[in-house]
């Protein structure tokens, strides 16, 4: 079995290749919003969602059509919120990864329609998946669709997330935002994994589980670097987080206590894991590295 | 038989019932976005889209689960659109239908994800029609998302509108421009509502060349409308499109010219509705009507 290393760069590959397939080419015209999806498409991310939604299908079975096309749905939808955080109107960020962000390079317009192009490629991308019935592929859609929504979504979360940097940080609220504005994506990611490989009940629950816990550590460990990387790089006692008054784990819980709460959730994603036997060994990888990681 | 006026007034209170109906309420946490959503969904549209969608479906069969479903998602889209299209950074409108538009009330940040938290309630919408086949639920989403897309749907024809502006006006960029900013939608009005009747590919085809033509006759009325009122209301000679420098049908084509080719897509527009007998008397109505409009 290859190392974890190895194996993420070769599910990094699949996943870029299929993207590459998925969207179309920089000649379709017009040529400018293609471009421009495809500048953050492949502006060097991690692929943590379509890998999550890969492995949540091979630990429910051998066969899931339309996992890959799931996995790069995900991806869409995750650029998408991206770019349109960044926009001036939102975070207002210059850089993302070392490179320029969108409307830096293309400008506001042009960002703002690859945001909402790249919305609607994933859902076109889920209408035709090769070899799978449509109750399914609908269900895919479903999930997606109500993830990145308003009402306990990724756009709800946001909107929280920007409304409470006015607000006092309560453990109440700080759930509130996590759940909604990187938990539901994440949860929807192995979820769509297992849909697509035909998982019953009984696994969607597990997934889920696994899926919720170990949403949560990654977002813990954001904000445990956010406050650890600016006081090493910058000699700062505050990150970017404070600086803008946004809402924290360390802010709520202190450090040391939201370091423990990410081992715990790590822990408690293993568990759900145990109905699936072998199959979930690449997730349990996974889960050791989100809370381990030091970027 | 009603008017046509009273027939359309009904229609639209009848759209925007369950418009209100598929939309969270403003109490629904958090509460902004959903404000912001309705704020613009409520804003004295004329709901064309949903009437073309309800009526291609009374002229299919009786039966349509699902038909004002798929009106309302046409809606939520057309309404996303208009959000984005308003916004600084691309036509720059503070007013729209004598309203103050989303962003001037709810700021940029709130505009831009209100537009966005639209488009995915279209989607969650189709997903959860009661009474009709996942088959046809995935055919409606496959018909809106690519209606609404970068290759040859509305956001293509935004971007191919922009880049129009600094470009000479050809009959050739003009089609272009129209058939996917306004076109595809309007075809994808009619279709989904045939698509929800179970129409078959007789009936399907008639009712896209339906939607073709009177689609095409809207964009050059609206042009066309564009010069006159702006002739008569403000003294001057040119609408706002010129001012903008945009592409229309009277600066390819000339106003006499524009106007016979409005009568010409009418006709066609009539001509395709022939397998569909009476049961098509309010879609005959609505493209005289488009014609015909001073507004």
């Amino acid at each position: 079995m290859s190392s974890l290393t190895e194996f993420l760069a070769a599910q990094q590959q699949l996943v870029d290749q299929a993207l590459d397939r998925l969207t179309p080419p920089e000649s379709a015209l017009p040529e400018t919003i293609h471009r421009a999806m495809r500048y953050s498409l492949f502006a060097g991310g991690k692929r943590i969602r379509p890998v999550l939604c890969l492995q949540a299908a091979v630990a429910t079975s051998d066969n899931a059509p339309g996992a890959l096309e799931a996995a790069c749905s995900l991806e869409m939808i995750h650029t998408y919120s991206l770019i349109h955080d960044d926009l001036p109107a939102l975070d207002n960020d210059d850089f993302r990864r070392g490179k320029p962000t969108n409307h830096k390079v293309f400008g506001e317009a042009m960002a703002i329609l690859a945001g909402d192009a790249l919305f609607t490629l994933a859902i076109q991308t889920l209408t035709r998946i090769d070899g799978l019935d449509a109750a399914r592929k609908l269900a895919l859609i479903e999930e997606l669709s109500f993830a990145s929504g308003t009402v306990e979504g990724m756009i709800g979360g946001q909107v929280t997330d920007i409304e409470g940097e006015r607000q006092t940080p309560t453990a109440e609220l700080l759930d509130r935002i996590h759940r909604a504005k990187t938990g539901a994506l994440l949860r929807a990611s192995v979820r769509m994994g297992a849909i697509a490989a035909r998982g019953d009940t009984q696994q969607l629950e597990a997934i889920s589980q696994y899926g919720e816990h170990v949403g949560l550590a990654f977002q813990i460990v954001d904000d445990i670097l956010d406050v650890e990387e600016s006081s090493a790089a910058l000699g700062k006692t505050a990150g970017k987080d404070a600086v803008q008054g946004k809402i924290t784990f360390p802010a709520v819980y202190g450090l040391e206590a939201s370091r423990a709460m990410a081992q715990d959730e790590c822990r408690k994603g293993h568990e759900a894991l145990r109905i699936f036997g072998d199959r979930a060994v690449r997730l349990h990888e996974i889960a050791d590295l989100i809370v381990d990681r030091k970027s």
